[in-house]
């Protein structure tokens, strides 16, 4: 037991550039289209609610993109962040296997959200954009767009949907405390919101909502951003700091990963551990099994379809070409909200279709399970997002002991459970159930997809 | 903005013994004494709820006490903890001061309190202990020596402060996460609690109270011990590898502290801060100025009487030499769950009877604002108690800005406050109110302390 089990970088190694996998995809993706025109869209067209730094960022092919210095600055709150050998969680399973994890839950607001909330808010505060505005669901993101507002200097409205805004006043605490203000969504602030509150007042709100009423609050107002926290391409492409990292840590523990592995809700987590080592496979380098996991209550790798949609309901986003289980499918409640979006990252998308990476579904109750297995062993809480990703990398260990060998697994644990107790307080009582999508409202939802670009 | 803000240690540099200022107090502390004898009790006295190596620490003179091996494997967890430059905050108060902090809120419980938790369980565990109990206010300690339990695989069953085992719903669903057993207190599993129960059935608890029904079940059953948090020689001993830790970082980073600043509940988080530095002073080394910060409401430090008296309500415990404020003093409510105890550990006492630190009190109105200031500088919400640090570090900061000079300061944030966000609403909202002790019940207090060794 006196082996090491936690690997810091120093501050020297933390890496100064982001890594883009569009500069090593095979074949180039498909383009982002107009919503009005079906075109594919140009910069001027996101001029609205972008700052132009994040609209090259959106379509560059450059393989290293520096990180700016005052971004640096920030991260080194928190990053280089951890990456740990889960030895005790190998000695409960009794696994051949060798289970590493790297821990975004170290950063201020407990998750991997902050890598791409500091730079969104450093580029829009270097345009002279005095306002962001934004969507959250759970309200990791949005906590995190809060938190790096305060240090901008810039203001930050968050649109939360209604049913966590009621759920997790604390989520809801925390932005304020950094400043920010929250609108439960549907709201009365945009035409968007009350257009729907008109014909159901007591909504519950989506992420697609949401997203619409952030996106129109920016569109109106020149010094009005919209910053997201998933999906495009700019996030993605800040969250490899994640990989980039661990690639480095991983040489510093000796091994190399044989398994990879992430749960996908938009995408930015599992994108930012895996994209730099599917980069470095592309490029000649060691192959990589990767896994992508999602909810078997929104399954859009799994179960969606790999077509043009918008991005929210309201459709007021550009198409784009993902995995989506369709922009009206509303999915059923469950604990991991993170989870709980129609479609997957346009990038993650394509590296799917490509057969770069795996996907597999998971009910709750048996991530929970794996959560609460690996908290004991290992001493942190998952959040329930999180968990998902837990689950199959036991049941990959759980494969490795059966089958006798020693595969190397790598898994991103993107956040902790502190603001989620009452999800394990659920668990602890009986009271959590598997939850599983209806049928035909996803035929429905995927009938009504756009038709422009098939 | 440039500099390095974050000084990490790697796991090769962290301690590996623990130090004991006992050692080098100039005169040695009061012994404990039998509540039943009112003679200095011996180690026999404490075989009943402690294990031997417990024991023969509390008792120790030794300067240096090597970690155990497989306690140093699990502080890597999350060990060495960061030592940071607050130099956004220091922007923002324009002071020439240097504001530095170590940060204990990266263990998995999000505080100090796994640092003594842990050897505790390991200690226990290796004299063949089954069982722990003991009691909890805000849920800190409990959360912490369930995460210990949990991994050493032995059972822990925790008092809960009643009012707290109600507003606190999710630190309590931490503690069963990771397994242990909770109970309100005062609770019917226990004589002490009956008691209290059958005179005020809606009593809303406190630690006294809980410290008796813990210690009840403990000294009752020989396969279970107590575990305290705070208070005692031994814990104080444990969280001495925080100021270890941070002689080392500061080293790294070319400063060293003129000022030393940490919040007093039982005196374990402040202790382990400064006793390294007190121990290094009284050898001959540089001066510090060293300031303990208490909570106006419940202010043991600079309202209480340097005495004799029980550490819990139904006088189960040894009588300790303590700065308290009268073992049924029942301080106001208030938010810093883990400040509200009537007494101050006697190591931090004697350090202040010999004229080794200063105290200040502080009311919690100020101190919330504090913790804002600092959230929203360096992008971590302090706990409510080590908001009284960051208050304290804010005054000084002013104070060399309004002398013009530059002082370096460093402060223990032991916490973060993801579990008080209640906390930050009743702020955000106005709901929160200083409080301030009932004089006459302090004097009646007083006036019922133990006449023993006096």
């Amino acid at each position: 037991m006196s082996d090491q089990v936690k690997y810091l970088l120093s501050e020297k190694d933390m890496p100064t550039h982001w890594y883009n996998l569009a500069a090593d995809f095979p074949t180039p993706m498909a383009p982002p289209l107009h919503p009005g025109t079906g075109k594919p869209i140009t910069g001027a067209d996101l001029a609205a609610i972008f700052p132009p730094a994040l609209i090259e960022q959106e379509v560059s092919t450059k393989r290293e993109i520096d990180i700016p210095g005052p971004v640096l600055d920030i991260y080194r709150l928190w990053r280089p962040s951890p990456l740990m050998r889960a030895r005790r969680l190998e000695k409960a399973l009794q696994t051949p296997a060798k289970i590493y994890f790297k821990y975004e839950g170290v950063s201020p607001t407990g998750s991997h959200k902050p890598n791409t909330a500091v730079p969104q808010a450093y580029y829009n505060k270097s345009a002279g954009i005095h306002k962001l505005s934004t969507e959250t669901g759970a309200g990791q993101w949005g906590s995190s767009l809060a938190f790096a507002g305060s240090l901008f200097g810039i203001e930050v409205v968050v649109f939360m949907v209604r049913v966590s805004f009621n759920q997790k006043p604390y989520r809801r605490a925390m932005m304020e405390a950094f400043g920010a203000s929250v609108h439960a969504s549907p709201s009365k602030e945009t035409d968007s919101g009350r257009a729907i509150l008109a014909n159901s007042p007591d909504s519950p709100g989506s992420l697609g909502i949401a997203i619409s009423e952030a996106v129109e609050v920016a569109a109106k107002d020149p010094r009005t951003n919209y910053a997201l926290g998933s999906v495009l391409n700019h996030v993605l492409l800040h969250q490899s700091i994640i990989g980039l990292e661990a690639m480095k840590q991983m040489e510093h523990a000796g091994d190399e990963p044989d398994i990879l592995i992430g749960c996908t809700g938009g995408g930015s987590n599992f994108a930012g551990l895996v994209f730099p080592y599917l980069g470095r496979q592309l490029r000649g380098g060691r192959k990589v099994h990767v896994i992508a996991v999602e909810p078997t209550a929104c399954p859009s790798l799994t179960r969606g379809k790999f077509a043009y949609d918008f991005g929210d309901t309201a459709h007021l986003t550009p198409l784009v070409k993902m995995h989506t289980l369709g922009s009206t499918f509303v999915p059923p409640g469950f604990h991991a909200g993170g989870l709980r979006y129609h479609g997957m990252a346009p990038m993650v998308s394509h590296a799917a279709h490509l057969g770069l990476i795996d996907a597999v579904n998971r009910q709750q109750i048996s991530c929970f399970e794996a959560g609460l297995l690996f908290g004991k062993a290992e001493g942190i809480l998952p959040a329930p997002e999180a968990t998902h990703a837990v689950r199959v990398a036991i049941d990959e260990a759980i494969k490795c002991r059966e089958e006798g060998v020693g595969k190397t697994i790598l898994f991103n644990l993107s956040g902790h459970g502190h603001f989620d107790m009452q999800a394990y307080m659920d668990f602890h009582d009986g009271k959590l159930q598997d939850r599983t999508y209806d049928e035909k409202e996803l035929a429905m939802a995927l009938a009504g997809l756009p038709s422009v670009g098939a």
